[in-house]
């Protein structure tokens, strides 16, 4: 496997959105596993390690299900989908040990989740709903992957911070820099392994996407609230004319977003970014999604791409300079605490069955 | 000298085809040593380290050889094909000690032979043979140089167990998967530091490849026989019709052909691969060697570079987990197992004047 | 930081021509560290570390001065020249420990001069001069800068022993190898921690390049004069018709030039490369200027740059292997050495108030 940084395994990740798992198994490196994802002819789903027990080969790399197996493409071998070995061409006897690792995985709202630690730990739990996927009143208006060449904390720092979409932002979502941090009121909560962050912004401007998404004529009150969860970011968005009680509940009319951030720690230095923005406009305008998607969301996420690759180049050159907060960096802080209590608590745990340790 | 794995020094080496070697220096990183190749104007074959000892130049980058000197194109130095310093422009007296290391080499059957070790222990070996080169009944219908950017053991592996042709070349030389292993007559024998591996295949469909070159009407019997010394291994192979005698030694009409694949360690993670394959039918017929050439050998010799590759990034992110055998992987373990007794007995003797020692 | 190898930190060096320096902060590592170069919009000079003190954002991907401050691009942090954070949007106490570290700079004859290291050590101390450049009877024929990929040493060696021009720049500036060694007369003297090197080359046929600058019909005396101080050269040479005084001192007519070169260590296997020529004819010809700049100067820098590189690969592979000096080795190892004596008295200051170490 591929070092990793503090990374919690017995945590729920997205490691694909539903559409990119087929009979054709896909490549994904999750928390330093090379992993293999991949759906049987009769739908069964599956997740097992990329390396084939023979020679080491990467399934991945020309192989392909046929019926209920999957066949390892340099010699053959033959997998189930629980990773059992059930045909070596040529030879009568299977070895006992030869199994794949498998992971547990789960589909549920058009994601596919994966459990990369103690499968008994698993057992019983769910990974976190995002309902928009599933509901009417929401359309999905983007669908974005991305591999960011970051650690993943730095992902979490970055939308735990929502005070850079004055300047990483100012042509999207961003709105003016006092909006955002002196005028706005911001809550940060942290309630067990979550974080509540909302921000409510009065009697802002409405920044260049909110004014593509929809006629506003004047000021709008706008409103950020998140909750996050190591793994997975649920942020509700949205705008609506000044003073007609948004920020007080009362949200009819206006632009409203419901955003799924998923980041996947990958290696120490890159993770995944599965996103998506519902919205509650416009619901069959596929123009206007269209529109927005390129003209905006595609452009905040490649911004926010550049600025965390970029910071991840200078801790990897200056891995020992210390970071000097801002009253902003309550989120950043309890997140990465959240994520140190758990790593803690599983290497305490010394029966713990993950196979693989982070290095 | 960049690193490498265990990779036995006293032994011949192919380093290049002869062709390639010219008053223009040939650059090649053999067990990690910087090596260039040349020839004098007077024909004289020399291998030198390829680094002048002045301020350490690759003689390689630009250098050429001026009658019987190679000259260094940084600040003029000159060499003899002894590696003797024979000038120092500008300076009368040269330092005893300014010599380039030298390799000894030898010229056979078309192919340069590079002996990187202790050169007491070269003299009066002689590289192995391979008399289909310059035998007028063979025509020489493919010459391939490979960079495969894989451990050289790896490479090995991969032609020292055949049941992955039906898998990885199903489109060019690949019977079905019985016809390779269940139904097939192995045998896998060391005798000293060589295996001979021999596969006959009776009765079967005719591959691709074979089809191609032959106007085979029905099944076939088929075989493949292969000597392997470190470095270099032997494979003659061909199919009849079947039933005509070709497995007990009668071998008139079909296809046969003799090939090389000489592997030579280069780096940890890489080797050279050169490969001639001769045949004989269509001897005078350029135009088949062509089609087979392009239609076949060169996809045959990829599909193995690719597989190889990808088993060479999963070996270094998981560079501890086990292989698992199947009985087919006689051959790997006995090939492996002979470069380690190489190596241990280079360990042992301290007497060795190998001029660096491996990584 | 980056790791360098021995490099004097109390030191002027070229971070920039004056020319590349504007209120959009330019990049450049420097001994190592990550630096970013501005101007305030008054025209105010500075250097700063490029990684802001919040979350590490390098200031030039994006950042720029607004009036007499700079901008964090991440999230809006300001910094005025002194490196002091001058205000956090949103919060109104500014810790005392948020400044950038900062490096002495001076602006001189169209050059950046920084200084790494002690900021004490350098007060009352100026860079070298390099007059040509504000001399109206030298005209600026080639400006250059190159990003080389080796330690700066090797750059040093490479100036520090002209016997290369022949077999380098032969195509350029490079006579004959004997007129630059057997027949030329030589001086190469440390004066504290200066060099001189100075090389007369009487009754010598003019080389390429200056047979494009200046009709010469016949022989001429050529002259090289140089003056190395650890991060630049200055270097004077030119020729004249043959017999007519130039060796003794009686230089009119022929062809000058004054040419500098800045040698600024980047990490440990790379430097940057500022180089300027002067000339003193044809002073209006621009086409001239051109027609040299294209045919032999920036020819001569790549010529230097491939074989600077190609050593700097051996010397990463053959780390411990010795060098074989010639007699014209004198100047490079002085240079070699005053760069060690520095580094070591630097080492034996513990009062040293550089702000990191070199790994
Ligand atoms: S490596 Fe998978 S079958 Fe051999
Ligand atoms: S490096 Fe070869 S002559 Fe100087
Ligand atoms: S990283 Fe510079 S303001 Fe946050």
């Amino acid at each position: 496997m591929l070092p990793v940084n503090r990374v919690p395994r017995d945590n729920w990740y997205v490691a694909a959105f539903s559409a990119e798992v087929s009979t054709v198994p896909l490549a994904r490196t999750i928390c330093g596993d090379a992993v293999a994802l991949f759906r049987t002819a009769a739908g069964r789903l599956a997740a097992v390690e990329d390396r084939c027990i023979h020679r080491g080969m990467p399934l991945t790399h020309g192989g392909q299900c046929s019926g209920e197996i999957i066949r390892c493409p340099y010699h053959g071998l033959e997998f189930d989908a629980e990773g059992n070995c059930v045909k070596i061409p040529g030879q009568d006897r299977i070895p006992a040990q030869a199994k794949l690792i498998t992971y547990p995985i789960i589909e549920q709202d058009e994601l596919i989740w994966i459990w990369m630690g103690d499968r008994l730990k698993a057992a019983g739990t769910v990974p976190p709903e995002h309902p928009a996927h599933r509901d009417a009143r929401w359309a999905r208006a983007s669908t974005i992957f991305l591999h960011i060449e970051a650690d993943w904390q730095l992902v979490n720092d970055n939308l735990l911070d929502l005070t850079h979409l004055p300047f990483v932002h100012a042509r999207t979502i961003g709105s003016d820099a006092v909006s955002h941090t002196a005028n706005a009121n911001v809550e940060t909560r942290r309630i067990e392994r979550r974080i509540e962050y909302n921000i409510h912004m009065p009697d802002v401007d409405p920044p260049p996407m909110y004014r593509q998404a929809f006629p506003f004529t004047g000021k709008i009150d706008r409103w950020q609230e998140m909750v996050f969860v190591p793994g997975v970011f649920r942020l509700w968005t949205g705008g609506m004319d000044a003073g007609t009680g948004a920020l007080d509940g009362k949200r009819d009319g206006g632009v409203q977003f419901k955003t799924l951030h998923a980041i996947t720690p990958s290696t120490a230095t890159s993770c995944y970014y599965h996103f998506t923005r519902s919205i509650n406009f416009g619901l069959e305008d596929s123009d206007l999604h269209r529109r927005l998607h390129e003209a905006s969301v595609m452009t905040v996420e490649m911004e926010d791409k550049h600025v965390i690759e970029a910071v991840q180049q200078r801790s990897l050159q200056y891995p020992d300079r210390p970071f000097i907060d801002t009253r902003w960096d309550v989120g950043p802080r309890h997140a990465r605490r959240i994520v140190e209590e758990m790593v803690e608590e599983e290497e305490m745990q010394s029966n713990s069955s993950r196979p693989m340790t982070s290095v």
